[in-house]
């Protein structure tokens, strides 16, 4: 067996997110960064790419030239897989070129600019029959992984009510006009698409509640804030839930929630007992129950269902947190695309796909519509 | 100076309600009970009366003897104020009669069974002159007045969002189908109102809300649950917010949220900072900046504000609760009955009032309709 | 049933201590106060007995004066039992001169000045057949009980390890030197006795571990600390124990422990199960186990023994703290007196007595031996 | 620049260590592995090389065979340095070859079996002028290097009190006899040394302690405890210390408390604040100030000392833990050595170093003949 080699678009040195997916992917020693488009010119692309100990000519000056090159070079040393991880509208295009001259893809969320690009790019996977992962990091904690078995499961009976919230502070001021470039690009709607917040934070947000619930938000009442000064694009929200089995439910999201670093936390009620998960402290799972004192569980102790276990790197009480979670979408990605390298036909073992991202965009594209309303109830189909 | 003397209506032994009252009102050594009409059969009344220590003359069938008998008393012997500790649809009449009788007024939440009788309590109120408090207990905590005290200090800048939520799950089965008392009244609508959980919790999240802010709810869009079998009132609710300032919120509450005890939670965000203030951990205020990281306050502790300080009774890191916090509305009502019997004219020191009973039962009334509506937005007035 | 009627000697106005034992004897309705010898100077006695609501000719000018008249009294009318809540060395003379003329003893600890007197108290009591409560009011709360249980019921197996400490910053500086009463005579060993933080809060660190464990501490090595300027009395210290059993801990006090509130702590580990607990966040108790995960408990919440059931007043989720802890040393000791009265027997219902005052003061005597030994292990007896 | 290459000593599939150095080596991607000695079979350590993707001429059959062979390969290819992740009687040995044949040397800890290895050892490095890391991983915190800051700086004032705590339950039952491999040797003295416990864990806890404050313990005393059923070696251990600037503290350690996973944790107190960080939680600094209220610091969060936010890889509240912590270790390492490697002379970025791995085996050995003398103090030096 051979490391996968991964190229990648985007994330250049000082990247952050770039940074986080190169982390990730190397956690677990399953992965070779090989190749990549870094930036937008070329001179910029090949210092990170040497920083990155890669050789000049697999620096490329953007992600067509690096697809095509690419292709061309022996299976055993060109790329096996792309990892996208450039701002919002520039997600669909070189995932569908990646896609299309035999490239699997890791692309960060949300999946595309448009819902329409995101219903095309579902076709093209179906089409191709490649793998597609799309890095909904949270998911990836054992905690949430226990979470999700306990639901599905039954533990918890019947789930009746829902509370998640996805809380930052890091647009409290108009940072956008400071030259931050993290926050210039997710203001403007060229490159954000119709959501703000609401893409960039509230799409973890559902993703994380249709994950553990395993229940498809069935419509929503959103009411979209936009405090900072000259902005287009919602930097807050509110938003009231339906859930297809009768659940109802809160989100609050925010980007000017002073003072929050990222608080993504999410309450689960079912008719025998209810979870709390908070992504800032994410080594406990707090259960509470009819007739029972409340329950911790923390990742690899006692009791945990097999998928929570297999999620965990180290014993008990050594804290792993957001990079070991990312990590795990890699790693499921990458055991899915060994296995089928070696035409081993096996299940996708746990990381999200395009079909998450197309309910991402589904949900943004309600929810501003629901706001438009008044808040009117919008359906997610 | 002499204790101030309460009749009790309603409280009988058993009662939750009734004792805690009983215990505020005593904490601090201001005030006596002297009589009370503690249960609608006059033997359980006198019952309940020794077991208080109280003799039996004292101890009557019903709230109209009382009012009427103590009336007759000499000035020196006669109670100064009754407290009104029944379900929802016994305090309008006894709070109109004692009122109406010259007794100054001390009554649970809600105020009232409907709108128009809070409406009209608030008129008796004002013609009389006499002083009325409504028992919101959770303003009497330290950390929640040195939250308010913040926030009108301007510390926090311009209030944008609110998050608030009061989750319990005693009623998750249908204990009101046991022989629970407690649940059995709350369930039903001609005991309780137009609002099951919405009236119990709602309006202390409700009142919570304006009483930090200092800012009114204009209008509100709600989705109220029943999941409780057979039950025709709410037990579970979701709301967006919109103050009048043009901050946005969510408020949550429910009483089938498994195994929540008494979850009462608020989180405010200005433009400057934010504050976050949990019932069930009361004694820590928790506050995040712009610049600066999170500072923690505690009752009686560094740097807080008089109102905060004037709260606590006993030095910082001896914890106080429930109890205390009830005891403040108690002991600020003392206080305002003392100057009003010795003729002064003071301010209301902090303790909620008619005008607040008036509030919570618009924020019932506008909560039911906008729910019938299907979530439309509808205004508090 | 009349309510029983307390004596205060110790205990004016501005006195912390006194104010608490009042609050904590009135929270039930079970004591009245009737008279008292506040202070050390008559005028000053007679202002805070009106401030009490009390008649002037039961404000006394000191105690032997309140004891001899009290017992003038007619039985119906006179004073029951005396608290002493005044400074160290004035617990020993009136606590003696009320059990000898027949009137039962509340008392604040560390119970004497000396152990001598401490080994003469415990005869008097014994000889007199009265009751004596020591009010260290840490056991009184409900998840300190919850522990005393489960250890009791052999839940957590054979105790092994203990870790206690008591932390408080408020000596940190030198306030003594500032008029701050408080810190005078806890710095003075005329009025203190041999331990300053050792007998002022290392006592009720003692007494948790014993009360908790059912073990006594068989021996200690003990290194003290003097930081403040001038200090002839410890203000921190460090010990190890060894319990009766043969397990093993350490004692950690300080009142130069900067920031610090009143931060006592305990944990408890058994070859099954382990327990911790904190003064500071009282309304938890966390629970570890070999083979499940972490169980917390909460007062009047699930699956708690009587004893622990019994020390709540309010619902789960209403939080009690300090104060009500200590209520129910009173409360305790009033059920017991209660059926002294009627000549019932009963057993000490849970409170502690002159034997644990005497624990606590050989622990002062072994810990300054074992320090002026260069912590050698001294036995508590 | 290239990255530098590492071989490993131990560290076999299956094995826990092994796998954390290797995870922690790759995470910044400065760091290869290119060969091993990862067992002590021959076919055991190829089989270990396979599934980390090295070719079968690079999986040594033992250290003396890996350093011999790597000594000889062109320097472009070979081994830089070599990382010891085997058991405490197996750190020496190859740790002295690899110096004496030019390998840097990265060592788990306790550094070695025997003090007089260690003194030896660090003699050997001084010699050789070559790089030495010892994996104290705790250090590596961000928030631990933040509380390093503050009390360098002075923040707190001179430090008068410090207590540690390591406790640990894995050891509660006597797992070395079920075929546990980390347990059996753990409580072997041939090959843990005559520490159990304090020197598994006990030397963290002195580390951390020396680390934080910059002081030097000077001496302590000592109460180990065996409670495993026929334990040669200490699993628990309470002890006294005394810092070379007068401060005094305890640390409390133990493998047999039931429960308890990895907790470790450390507060220190000076003359104007404290600060507490727990291991378990490691993503806030709580400090405490003598006027200020409590101040909670967060990784890449506001007001950091720049060695604080230096260890953060990602934005405030994104959790990093504990191999994101032991990667600083590696990444202070590889930048130290990059600089040798191209003959800079830079200080030691912050890794700890054959000094500290000294300094443990003192702390092992006086905590020993302490416990052997009935607890007596001993010195450090």
């Amino acid at each position: 067996m051979i490391k996968l080699k991964m190229g990648m678009i985007g994330g250049g040195i000082d990247s952050f997110i770039g940074d986080v997916h190169r982390k990730a992917a190397s956690l677990d020693g399953m992965i070779d960064l090989v190749c990549g488009a870094f930036s937008s010119t070329a001179e910029r692309s090949i210092t990170s790419g040497k920083e990155l100990f890669l050789p000049e000519d697999r620096c490329y000056n953007n992600f067509e030239e690096m697809i095509l090159a690419e292709k061309k070079l022996p299976e055993k040393e060109r790329m096996d897989f792309v990892a996208i991880v450039t701002p919002n509208h520039l997600h669909f295009a070189p995932a569908k070129m990646a896609l299309e001259n035999g490239f699997h893809v890791v692309c960060d969320k949300p999946m595309t600019l448009t819902l329409e690009e995101a219903i095309e790019l579902e076709k093209v996977v179906k089409s191709t029959g490649l793998l597609f992962a799309l890095t909904h990091n949270y998911p990836g904690s054992p905690m949430v992984k226990q979470a999700r078995a306990m639901v599905k499961n039954g533990d918890l009976g019947k789930i009746r009510k829902v509370q998640v919230q996805y809380l930052q502070g890091w647009l409290a001021t108009s940072v956008e006009k400071t030259g931050q470039k993290q926050a210039a690009w997710r203001v403007d709607p060229e490159k954000s698409g119709i959501g703000g917040a609401l893409g960039d934070i509230g799409t973890h947000a559902e993703n994380l509640v249709e994950y553990v619930t395993g229940l498809q938000i069935e419509e929503l009442a959103a009411d979209l804030g936009k405090f900072g000064a000259d902005r287009v694009l919602d930097d807050d929200g509110n938003i009231l839930l339906r859930l297809e089995n009768g659940a109802k439910g809160t989100m609050s999201f925010s980007q000017i929630a002073v003072g929050e670093e990222n608080n993504l936390a999410i309450r689960v009620y079912g008719e025998k007992g209810s979870l709390e998960w908070s992504q800032e402290n994410p080594n406990q799972l707090i259960t509470r129950w009819l007739d029972q004192p409340k329950v911790i569980y923390t990742p690899n102790g006692n009791n945990l269902y097999p998928d929570s276990l297999g999620a965990s790197r180290i014993p008990a009480g050594h804290p792993e947190g957001y990079l070991e979670a990312f990590a795990n979408v890699y790693k499921h990605f990458a055991i899915h695309l060994h296995a089928k390298l070696s035409d081993k036909e096996i299940e996708n073992p746990d990381y999200p796909t395009v079909s998450d991202g197309v309910r991402g965009m589904k949900f943004i594209y309600a929810s501003v519509e629901s706001d438009k309303k008044n808040s009117a109830w919008i359906k997610l189909e």
